[in-house]
Formats: C-alpha cells, structure tokens, sequence
C-alpha cells in the first residue's frame, strides 16, 4: 500500500521570535511547529514533509505540491505574505482532490477564505484559559478513538459566531471556561476535495503536544486523503449532442 | 414602504459587437441585456439602475454599490476585466447582507467563483437547443406563480457536473433537447446575503423577454433584498470574559 | 393584515402534579406553560389557542389543526400517549406548510422524531446549573434583537452530541456551568414547512417568563408562519408526456 | 479482511403474477429481483442472501438483520404490509450504522419515509420511455468508473418535484425522453448510516441486469458499508458534572 504524502506548512514566525515570547515558544517547539507535528504524527501509513513560508517557493513548489495528497496549514501574521499564485494553485489542488487540515489561526488565511468564500470572523481572547472540546458527532471518522470530550488546559479563545458557510459540518464544538462556545472542527468539501478545520493549536502553548490534539489530527490525515484519483468527465464542451437536436428551428 | 434598490450590472460587450452578429443581438437588446431587464423588471417596489463595464468605476462606484439591495450580474467575455478590488467590495456587501443574482454564464465570474470557492465548471454546447425549465422546489419563494415546467425555445446548453458547493439547493433543473439536465436555479446563503443563480440568459436569443423567465428574476429580487440591516455582534475582542476565568494556573 | 393562527400545545401534566413539587411550578405557571406562554406572546398580529393533551381529541380536533399556522410543542412524560393518526395529521400539515416550533423535553415527541427520521437523543443532567445561549447566526431573523448571549439562570443541561440530521441549521447554541454545549436552537425545514426547535424551558423553572427565551420564541413564530399558501404542482400521474416518446421501440 | 454481509430484500409480488404479466417478467427475473441482484452483484468481499416478505418473519428475522452491513429494499404494492416494529427494527439498526440502499418504488416505503420525514412523492408516468442517466457528482464513489451519462432504454419515468430533505445530495440526475428529469440517485446519512436512494428499477424491464445499473449499486454497497462498528458515548445521563456547578444558588 503506498503511503499518503502529508505537506505540513506553517509560516514559522512566531517560534522564531526573539526575546522571553520566543524563548517561551522554542522551549516546546524547538524546530517550530511543523516540525513538532511532523514527529507528532510520525507513522508507517504517512510519508511527512514539513516546510515554512521562508523556503524557496514559499515551502511549496509545484512538484512538492503535485505529489501532496494532505496539506496542513498553519498561519497567523503572515497571512497576507503568501503569494496569491500559490493560493491559486492550493484551490486548484483541493478541487482536484488534495485534502487541506487547516489549524487555528488558519482560519483567517487566504486559502482558507478562498475555499469558503465567507468571513472566516469569530471572537478571541487570550487569558489562557481553560477549553473543552467536545465531540458532537461521534460516528464521523475523525472522531475515532477520541474521548467524548477533552481538556486543552490553556489556550486562547475562539467563539461563536464563526462566519463560514452553511455546509460546514461540526464534529467537535468547544466550551470556553470564560463562558464561549465554538464550532472547533468543522468539515467541508469543495470539489473533490476534504476540508477540516481545527481550531485549537493557539502558539503560546504546547497544544500539539497533547495526545488528544493528535489523535484528532492522525484522523484527520487519513479522512482527508483521496481515495482514489479523481474521476474526469469525458468533455465538456461536448458536441454531437446526445440526443438528437431539431436544428431546423 | 422604502423601495428596493436594485443594480443590473453587465459587461456589455456582445450586444455592442461589429457586424451580423451584433445587430442580431441588438434587434432584441436594443440598448443591452441590462435595460432590457431594467424595462422588463420594472415595479413601483422596485428602484432599478442598469449600469456596465465601460462605465465609470466600472459602473459600480462606491455610493451606488453601498444603496444597493440586490445585485444582478451578468458576464462573459469579460470576467477578467472586472478589478479584484470591486470584487472584495462586492463579497464584502454580499456577506454584509445585500443580495446577489448571478445571470448565464456569470457563472465563471470573480464573483461568484469567489463566493462559491469551487470552480463552477459545467458542460456547455450551442446548437440553439431546447430547455424545459422545471420547478423542483414549489415551495420555495422563487417558483410562486412559476408554471410546473416552462420552455425557452432556443438557447445554449449548460450541463452537469456543475462544481458547485455542497449547500447548493436546487429551485430549478433544466432538461435539454440534446439529452443533458442541469440544476439551472440554485441558491446559496454567505454570511447575512441571499445568493441566487440562473442559467437561461444566453445573449444570442432573447431570452430576457421570456415571461416566465422574467418571473422567476422578479422572485428572485423580492427575495434576495435584505428585510433588515444586517445584526452587528457587540463585540469581537472581548475581553473581559462572561464568566470568571482562573488565571492563576 | 390577517393574523398568524398560533396553537400552543402543552402535555400540561408536571404542572398538575400533587405535592410540594407541583405547587413549586404551579407558583410560575398557575394554569400550565401553555398559558403562560399564551400571555407573555400576546400580540396583534397573533391570534393564539393554548390547548392541552387531556382536552378532546387530545387538544387539536381538524378544525383547530387546519387553521393552524404555527403549532408550538412542549411535552415530556406523555410522548407515548398522543395518537399516531394524530402525529401523522400533524405530519401532513408541516409538509403542507404549517410552522413547528418545538419546545425542550419535545426533542424526543413523536412529531420531531417524525419529521427527522434521527435519534433526537441527547446527554442531560439535573442539577438546575446556569445556561448561557449564545446567537451562532446573528443575521437570522430568529436571533433579531436578541442579546449576543443571554443566561438562564437555573436549568437542566441538554447536552450534544445530539442526534439530528445533517441539514440542522444552528441559530443558537448553549453553554453549560457544567462543562457541557449544545446546539440549542436549530432550524428544519421539511416540504412546505418550516420548523424550529429550541431546547430552554425546563418545567422546574420560570423559564418561559424569561424575556429573552420569549423574544427568541415571538421571533420563531413570525420565521415559521408560512408566507402564502402552498404551491401545488399541475399533476403527478401526467400523462402525456411534455415531449414526444417513441413508443415503437 | 471480513465480507460485507449484504441483505436484498424484496415484496417479491409483482415476479410472481399470473398470467402474461407476471410470465414477461419472470422471463428476466426467473426468481425475483433480490435473486436476480443477489447474481449480478456477487462478489469475493460479499455475503449476500436475498430474502422477500413472504418469508418467516417478513424475510428480516433479528439475528439476520442485526449481522446485516447493507440492506437493500425493493418494495412498491407491498409497502403496507411491512411490519411497523420491523420499520422500527431497521430504523434503529440504520442509526446504528448499518447501510441502507433504497430502490425504485421504495421511494413510498415506511422504511424511507421514517428516515426521510418528508412526502417523498414524485410524477411518474409508465410509457416505457428512455431516460439517461447522468453523473453529477464525479468524485463521489458512487460514481466510480460509471460513464459520464448511460441509458436505461426502457422505463417508468420518476420526476421532480421529488419530496425530499434539504441535505439529499444528488450523486445522479436522469434525463427522460418525454421531457421530465429526476434526482435518481441521491445520499442522505442518518446518525452513524449511509442511505443512497436509486430510482431505475422498474419491475417491468430487465433494469437490474443493466451493467451501468449493476456497478452503481456495486459501489453503493461498498460505499454504504459500515467502516467500523459505531462509537459509542460514555455515557448519557452524567452525573456529576465535568465542571464546578454552583447548586447553592
């Protein structure tokens, strides 16, 4: 069985921030967070490649890209640094069937926003404090495994109301203890491709290092994995016709 | 009772080509698709602009496009040409509430591909075919007064695949002479704005002086608009919490 | 303008109870929820019965039920007592148009889980712990003027994962003291009719004299009141057909 | 790795009439449709029986239905006949995530009628006509290695408005000689099941032995399948609370 291709991406400019906030940072994430998830989520089935918004070709070119089957996104304040090209050629990927994991602060990103087409808004906070996820839909696939709910003992708040469209279905939604909610897992599909969207994962703290984050996530590679290529329609601008057209008219 | 402002924005290139072609057009739209519709749709409820490309800020300036209710868009060979930045102010106005009626092959446009997030591909042949227009929703406000199925004599065939997003609900679905079907009248909700789109409006016959197609635009008008100014939340960075939070850990 | 012809629908048995515990209700709702709801909904474009299990023919005779624009739920211990022929009459009227509004313990009565085909089913506790309900679409015309969030003080938790199907639209959703969500009010629709559950109003509290819970609820009475009357289609066993077919064959 | 165990069941009335009727279609259907599918579909990853109504306990006795993965029903004069506590049975069973695959007819079966809550009802017309099957969704697996479009030479026309729930996703769309069109093949999920209705099959001509017919309900049973036996909650009515519950209020 071959292995899925997951492309783990982040823009890398917070774990290398200089000073206390920095140091903080590098003290759980030493080589950033891609690279802590891609030791995270190290397994047999998975042939992981982590890059950042500072390589060559913003961490993706196109062979990368052509040969990923999973794109993990992470992304806050250099949002508006990725090149609308590569944005174009992420939506092109996705429709044809790549599947995209996009993390927290992602959900403002410009791919994120491209494939939903809405606000992407939502309240925050950042006192660190206490989040519940909970798992609403227990059947879902990315859900194996997963305890009915579990704690993110610090983090920064995402609430309600979350501005993305109406298809967007939640499989985990989070309680906050300063008195939010929030839809924190959501699917989508647009083209032949699986969306998630997950929100915990907030820089400050260790969260992908918690073991209930991963889990969430493992799932969420192999979900959003095509299964097969996608399906090509014969043609498109199709003529004779199918059936016969009176042109006599 | 306050009127509702409609603008029927169109690119306005084909009723104003060269030659056979163009006089044939001209023959039925005489000053453009949009005037046409602009006679066509004309209610005392109603306040209609037809404006277009060539115009001034592209016929869309900012105190028009701020007045306006309901958007109606129809484009072809111009899709390019229309700047991204009155694409983000359009998608900004849709999510704020102003409602949006996407015409024919529109379907390709900045806009609604922007919206959509998908790549809004479909089948297309042009024999000057037949389309049974049918009601597949009779309950939905767009089909009141609509006959169960209506024909448009001659037009272009658009078929499925339609890549659409998954909450696209099907008011309409066309059959053609030639053997294809396609979900023709689809709407879609972004953040508070009402989304509709119609296929039968193929420039080379005239289309937009069928009377159960100007029907459905009329419905679709009444309910696109905006009952209300869109509910603003208090506050997106709230701090401080709605119940106490431990900071101490 | 004529009325909207509201039934409010009430088991009326926890509030008939014997003992310390129906005298505790008794002190808010003296003659039932249905009453008190009656009352604090009063308004001029309402024209409101409130009726009970135990009057004849279990409360809603035809005549009643035909004339009704929205019906309004609230039961618990007697699910099991009201008569399929009426849970199918009452079927028939939502797909033909009539608004459903279904009230708390009602997540388990026969007419929702009718009309979702899904389990209903839900995590619960009784602790009379504080609920904060929290607006998720701010542009619905349910959540218009109601607070970004409001508390009901003392209530019984209703907690997710909960079994509704897929197209379940999310207005409002609850946070629980107790550490538990749910989506607390959503929306339906189902043929011709359009349906809205919302789950404050546990019996043991003055939750329907809550301001908030009755603008959410006068909201939902005027969202569900079918516009016009439904459309019928022309035919259903139509013959013939609308294009000529080869018989020969 | 374990079969998928299939179960077809079918009224199996109409195969056994008297007369040239009933002679013409055992003609094709020597030992009624469930038989005839149970050959077509055979396959090394199958366990498949086919059961009828006329069999001990309406052909679905507990212990065959409880190891049943998919079952697929054909019903249409019969539908009254079905057992309301075997509706029940399978109702809980889908919830629990067995697959079900609806066919033709069985649009009006209580089985689908319970799971959908709608009317499901539809035109139909019986002259034999073409219809063309369409694919609308390319990447979905149903539709894998399906042509773009097929033709069932002769059949029943079924078209819309087809009475069904908002979140009914079209997989394909049939096109008909006589002018009419229909949603054929749609999915709906419900709690931890998978439903794919599919509308060729009328019992008059020999559709089931249709190889386009064939492969879709060949990956409609694939796709159906249960993955994993469904996740269950920990726990429902739970108490104590997972966070501090101030009860001296």
């Amino acid at each position: 069985m071959s292995k899925i291709h997951v492309t783990i991406w982040n823009e890398y400019v917070h774990e290398r921030a200089e000073g206390e906030y920095g140091e903080r940072l590098r003290s759980f994430y030493p080589q950033g967070m891609h690279n802590a998830l891609k030791e995270e989520l190290a397994a047999d089935d998975l042939e992981i490649s982590a890059v950042s918004l500072d390589m060559p070709e913003q961490g993706l070119p196109d062979d990368l890209l052509q040969k990923t089957d999973v794109l993990m996104w992470w992304g806050h304040v250099a949002h508006g640094k990725v090149a609308d090209e590569l944005v174009d050629k992420i939506q092109q990927r996705v429709l044809a069937g790549m599947g995209l994991i996009v993390l927290h602060s992602g959900h403002y990103s410009k791919i994120f926003r491209r494939l939903t087409g809405t606000s992407c808004s939502l309240r925050w906070r950042e006192l660190g404090e206490k989040e519940r996820v909970w798992v609403v839909d227990p059947q879902h696939p990315i859900a194996r495994g997963v305890p009915d709910s579990f704690v993110v003992p610090n983090t920064e708040m995402y609430g309600e109301p979350f501005g993305i469209p109406e298809d967007a279905h939640p499989v985990f939604m989070s309680w906050y203890e300063g008195g939010n909610l929030f839809r924190s897992g959501i699917t989508l599909r647009r083209g032949a491709g699986k969306i998630f969207y997950f929100s915990p994962g907030h820089e400050s703290f260790p969260i992908y290092h918690n073991p209930d984050v991963v889990k969430v996530l493992a799932n969420a590679v192999r979900w959003a994995a095509p299964d097969l290529s996608p399906q090509k329609t014969d043609c498109w601008d199709c003529d004779p016709a199918v059936e016969p057209v009176n042109t006599s008219r």
